[in-house]
């Protein structure tokens, strides 16, 4: 076969349990690509052999899983060959194999999904409105003032005639994501949605801000590789923690701190600081209209180098 | 308690089964409310107790959901109050009930996330581009030519500086909703999606050209819903079976005759058809230009009686 969606199943080793829409190094006898677990059917009770239902997997636990890999690879199933029916899944940060895995079946859903070529492209677009597309990545903690500055930014670039559009993390969750919890896997699932909307109203022409807590720079990471060349603009809104829950605009923290909120990034789940944002944004001491022009700036210097 | 989410154990009765995503009337002793299962967090097996992974709920059997209703309602947990603790849930087209729930909880997800303001709304993105923002709905069969006219209309649009963008089903199949199957409970998400980010796009002012069979009446009504008031139009393209069949642009209904593809629209999967669609396109001896400047005739007048 070669295909680029098949069924497997999977035996996890990794100390972090494995996520569906993480992604990962998958290498098999002769591949080595990028690739995603969209789905993660069912994990098998090594006991009974009873599916049971599963959002992730913990490590030596066995799952049913669907796998999308980023480019088509060529395989078998393993039941008909062991040594091309199998793999195994790479951690993309510490390079350590986190899990193993035997193919059950190619899905045949992309040959029948055809790419429908629209006439109208995104340079057509953008060309009309004198702008280049792209997504501004706002990430720090909760309280750090990610919405307050890109409001700012979305004011001044509409009174200079910008078509923006601001897609904020909260507020998709109302609509969009409204299914989805806070739990690791729910929370990856989220930036991922979010991701693929701003990707498409880039492709609209819009200048994008998305203001998202977004605490693992793996899921930052897959954002900025979702979008073109130079179109993702990773923005660090650098406020330290004593300072967000100091000032606690929500009332999220006292919540936290009492143990009232699981999964709470900087108190109970961890923020993996940015290692090279295009801009780092430090909110003590400088206003959010500052930071906002800061920004228009970084933009129009970005705008004439194309 | 005083939510809108919430986690509920529910027995099926009904003869179609329950599907996350779906929309039923939601009936309590005080409230009737429409309402969404956002989740199937697995099946009950009713002889081990065992919990098992599941898609959608048939008749008589008994999952565990997470239910979303459209405005907050009063309960109780059903361990704590039989009468205030359980509901029923209607079908919305038969008005049929088609299952009996206990709430187990509150969810409290809605209650952290707050509104964020923006402060350049809709209105003043539209009218920097003096257009009306809308969403065109082009459902039809495969092979019908929902494409081939949004196509048409997308570049008639642009040519007099309207700002569009197509969404079409097929390719938010590679991106967004590249975890979804073809399934009716993942269509029915499929569909979700569309609508949510379709009016994510509205909300940017532009006007968008959604591309999708969309075949059930109870998901086009949804994204209807989702929409404001007169922003959803919905367009038939109205082209018999045996024309669809005939041209067979993407050689799927030979597959779909020969039973090579499971839940083809109008072959093995009913298309239902539109009962009062805006606008409804004979495709039979007329061409897509025409088509095309026939809904844009129309979106002259509606702009006009703005």
């Amino acid at each position: 076969f070669v295909a680029d969606q098949f069924q497997a199943h999977v035996i996890w080793f990794g100390a972090n349990p494995m996520l569906p829409g993480r992604r990962y190094i998958l290498r098999t006898e002769t591949d080595s690509v990028s690739a995603t677990v969209t789905a993660l059917k069912h994990q098998v009770n090594i006991n009974s052999f009873a599916r049971e239902a599963a959002k992730s997997l913990q490590m030596n636990e066995v799952g049913v899983c669907n796998i999308s890999t980023q480019a088509p690879i060529a395989f078998d199933a393993y039941k008909d060959n062991r040594s091309t029916g199998n793999f195994i899944l790479v951690d993309r940060a510490t390079n350590a194999t986190v899990g193993a895995g035997m193919i059950d079946f190619p899905l045949r859903r992309a040959d029948n999904v055809h790419w429908q070529v629209t006439d109208v492209n995104k340079g057509a677009r953008a060309a009309t409105k004198s702008q280049r597309p792209g997504v501004l990545w706002f990430t720090g903690l909760s309280g750090s003032g990610k919405s307050t500055i890109a409001n700012a930014l979305d004011r001044l670039l509409h009174a200079r005639g910008k078509h923006t559009y601001m897609l904020d993390g909260d507020n998709v969750r109302h609509g969009l994501n409204r299914d989805l919890g806070f739990t690791e896997a729910d929370r990856v699932e989220n930036i991922r949605r979010v991701a693929e909307v701003a990707k498409l109203m880039a492709d609209a022409g819009l200048i994008v801000l998305v203001s998202l807590i977004s605490p693992f720079r793996d899921e930052r990471r897959m954002a900025r590789e979702l979008m073109e060349e130079d179109e993702f603009i990773e923005i660090f809104v650098d406020t330290p923690l004593d300072e967000c829950a100091r000032r606690d605009p929500k009332g999220l923290y006292e919540k936290a701190f009492a143990g009232k909120i699981a999964n709470f990034t900087g108190v109970s789940s961890p923020y993996e600081v940015p290692e090279s944002p295009e801009l780092r944004l430090e909110t003590v001491g400088h206003e959010p209209a500052a930071l906002a022009l800061k920004i228009e700036q970084f933009l129009e210097r970005r705008m004439e180098e194309k």
